[in-house]
């Protein structure tokens, strides 16, 4: 994460915001040699339940790209416990685990039924697409993101 | 495919069997610097239709590897017309095209709404997975996979 | 293949063109639970052979991106005849099998050793970026891929 | 990392064990609609890079596997610096970082010239093929990788 998080982050990890779900069907492709499915495609899911989660605060991030910014990925984390198999139906969970003024941590659980199967999370700034540099949290989406974050009121 | 199709198959384009349609969501992780998805993709959303219109069947896929078979990729061809784009829901319809005594053929047509965006088809054959060798149709799937092809009847 | 390749294109083949050689290495992350490589990463790799063969014509197709010019994929079709396993290193012979006033076929075959594993080829029409229209061969790189496609004194 | 790495370990971060690097060049289809490479594929060059580093030990990966033991996956973590786009041909440090009775860690660093454009590690834990179960580091290889990182003649 750029920069100290400061104060919003710890009210966010008090509040703990809008959680968002969203079902994976294993994909033949997405399985390895070892017969279950490389811990590559994890990153893959994540950014698919980040997608969901983003378009809850009602900026798709497609939409967000056309305001002309990005959010950059900037570190990536995931613990494995219990593999998936092709044909599995997981359900990952995403949140906004920390705010910052110019940039995101969000957090994941990949679940089957029951079974933790994963946990990671992702870091992100906020870049203006024009000049490719590290930006503020673009003024259109900030009070989004911070209702996502549980800040809603802060 | 392997050896010649023989009569079945006609009667199986005559038929037309179960089409089955499967909603893929376009992941970011799937587009290229042109900006949309890359045309790798098509064929394992080919696949990911094929496992649906297979489970039609009564065996899911891994189900039927269990039982000590494959159904090996012999062939891919697709056409490509229209590009999808990041966030877009687009549909994959599957079907048994073609249906032999040591394979099959399977259709598919990708849409956005009623845009056709790509065609495609896929070639297979049994493989008996302890020889790693050709085979016919499992005798446990042959009458599943033909009611599939709209053969039911025959 | 975009309209009718036209009389240029019984002269590439007549004189077949330049064939350029690339050595892939499996990745662990390109098998899948059948113990080999998924049937999708030949396409790609099919791509960097291209890029390679690009290349030799002067221009990186990287370059003629900058060029404002696109050689976007219109089909793909693959045939696969042997597996390729984890370690394999692979090499995959690309060459312009037909050259059109609008478009491109690469043809393809991949060996291990003397076994060839797969054959294929790709379709591609020139489009303007600026636009995403079919154009012409851009003036700038068609003597080189004339060259390429063995008409140089054409 | 599983259990307590041990005093083997602090050995190896005074050693330094052998240090692989691996060419890596940037295919189209490891890009995404940003322009550059998609986070995910990092991760795939590690596991390309690490393929290279056992190697080194004098035993392939593959044939680890055919011994019945495989190097589990159970965390990654990757920190992005700068970007990498098509074309470019990146350098992938790969060095065991730590080794304990059941485990290793590998860390890696990927430079594009001099620029250091990601860092990263991913831990893994030696499973028992037969049983699925966690076990110590096989008789064959431990003193091979012993030697990898560093500890040949501790």
């Amino acid at each position: 994460m750029p920069e100290e998080p400061g104060p919003m982050t710890s009210a966010a990890s008090a509040a703990r915001g809008t959680r968002c779900e969203t079902e994976v069907e294993v994909r033949y492709a997405e399985t390895d040699k070892m017969g279950v499915v490389h811990h590559a495609n994890y990153v893959i899911w994540f950014e698919l339940a980040r997608t969901h989660l983003c378009a809850l605060s009602g900026f798709h991030y497609a939409e967000i790209e056309r305001l002309g910014y990005l959010l950059m990925v900037t570190g990536v984390e995931v613990r494995y416990r219990h593999p998936a198999a092709y044909g599995d139906r997981v359900r990952v969970a995403c949140w906004a685990d920390r705010l910052a003024s110019r940039g995101i941590r969000f957090a994941y659980e990949v679940r089957r039924g029951d079974v933790l199967l994963a946990t990671g999370h992702t870091d992100h700034v906020w870049v203006d697409a024009a000049t490719g540099r590290p930006c503020r949290t673009p003024a259109q989406v900030r009070a989004p993101f911070e209702r996502l974050a549980g800040l809603a009121e802060a």
